[in-house]
């Protein structure tokens, strides 16, 4: 499973103060604890800064490679901001987020094409965020068969189906439950991802609940996660159901994980 | 999810020693602890006296059921020792287990026809135990014919795949989660059954396994779980779980094991 650290987020009121304060020691300790924590893409999102956005990714950009060899995750709606940050990224970035809104599309077509990155498309069009089985599939295929139209290849497209709040509907955890399977099952090579995160908002112990959701949605088959990979027993969650899946041959990655504290 | 505590078992040493000195205090302890976390069955087993099993199963269904109005399930492959246990017991016991070899069924058939008691039935016959998806299908049917071909309710059939240790074939927990799926789309009525515990046998930081386990074979269907109800945490991912597959209206049920310290 591919780990996107989610920290470094201006929503969190901690990261925007170090991003206004340009307190550099402070974003490239949360950078550095992601990756020995076992991210392999740190997200970055300044988008909340709005007008000073793009100065403040060329600082993060600028401080977070120097530290880290980790490719970072573009995280903005604004295609002059992902523009931006592509120029100053070394290696192959993940561009978080499009979705298939024509407008949104278009926008971004030429960059995805420029710099064959990585980019999550999340499960929403012209008509709406889809609530249904059928309207995700609908919305994924539709975006999916845009991209690839366009020369995108299928294994830098990670589709997000949008996770909803349990508390808002209780249904709606199996809902994206079973959209990633089908996602996965009728697009062999293509990606899901998921922000795990939302799927407890408005509830308490919420950890709880994103480390079980992890766990069955890894199980439907879900190959990327936006997490904070600092959360040990959800890392732990994920080592451990690799290898419950078959997909740690001889326990060893659970062996080396269990020594090294891991789990 | 019907849960087995599976605490009172003459394979622990403390527990033995309890049964020998028939230190009642110490087991309606155990048995209250697993009703109040959430036991449905209280497991008793007491297989390894041999030929003391009967005598201390006596003393062992008197003290619990003077305590708990919890059934017991009947942890014996003795055929003898399971007739009189039943005849001890009130309300619908468990029988803990038959299996597809045709003595042993033919041996337990006349107790389940008076009964008409659950039945754990695990997955071996004749020919062994099946280690391939084909194979515990095939004697799966074979077991589900065979009880239901005599009478017995499809609702009184538990099926134990039979879990083996993740450490000895790093596939086996993959399968024994595809034959809970199987099963359970196969015979709409019938309930699976797992000894959880087994999947981590030789491996370190056992119930880490033993929870992530419980949590992708919730998903695939199982219904019925062989535990330690102690365990706060497995107990605490089940009820997320259940939540998260959709099967929580509103949430409610989390909310209140939340409000009462469960989760």
């Amino acid at each position: 499973m591919l780990i996107v650290g989610e920290r470094i987020n201006a929503t969190n009121k901690r990261i925007a103060q170090a991003i206004q304060e340009k307190d550099a020691d402070f974003i490239r300790k949360e950078a550095m604890a992601q990756a020995e924590a076992g991210a392999d893409y740190i997200d970055v999102n300044a988008a909340p800064f709005r007008e000073k956005e793009i100065e403040y990714l060329e600082w993060l950009f600028t401080i977070l490679q120097e530290v880290s060899s980790k490719p970072l995750s573009i995280d903005t709606p604004d295609q002059k901001a992902a523009a931006a940050a592509l120029k100053w990224h070394k290696g192959k970035a993940m561009i978080n987020s499009i979705t298939g809104e024509k407008e949104i599309l278009s926008a971004f077509l030429p960059l995805l094409k420029e710099y064959k990155c990585n980019v999550v498309a999340l499960c929403q069009d012209d008509s709406g965020i889809p609530t249904t089985l059928p309207d995700k599939l609908r919305v994924a295929n539709q975006i999916i068969e845009s991209l690839v139209g366009e020369g995108i290849e299928l294994n830098n497209i990670y589709i997000d189906p949008l996770v909803q709040p349990i508390s808002t509907d209780f249904k709606s955890a199996l809902i994206t439950l079973d959209t990633i399977e089908e996602i996965m099952s009728r697009h062999p090579g293509v990606h899901t991802i998921c922000g795990i995160s939302n799927v407890s908002f408005g509830l308490p112990s919420r950890r709880q609940i994103n480390r079980n959701f992890t766990v069955l949605a890894l199980q439907k088959g879900l190959d990327a996660a936006i997490i904070d990979p600092c959360d040990r027993e959800l890392m732990a969650n994920i080592i451990t159901t690799n290898m419950l899946l078959g997909k740690d041959e001889y326990c060893a990655n659970y062996l080396l994980a269990y020594r090294s504290g891991k789990v």
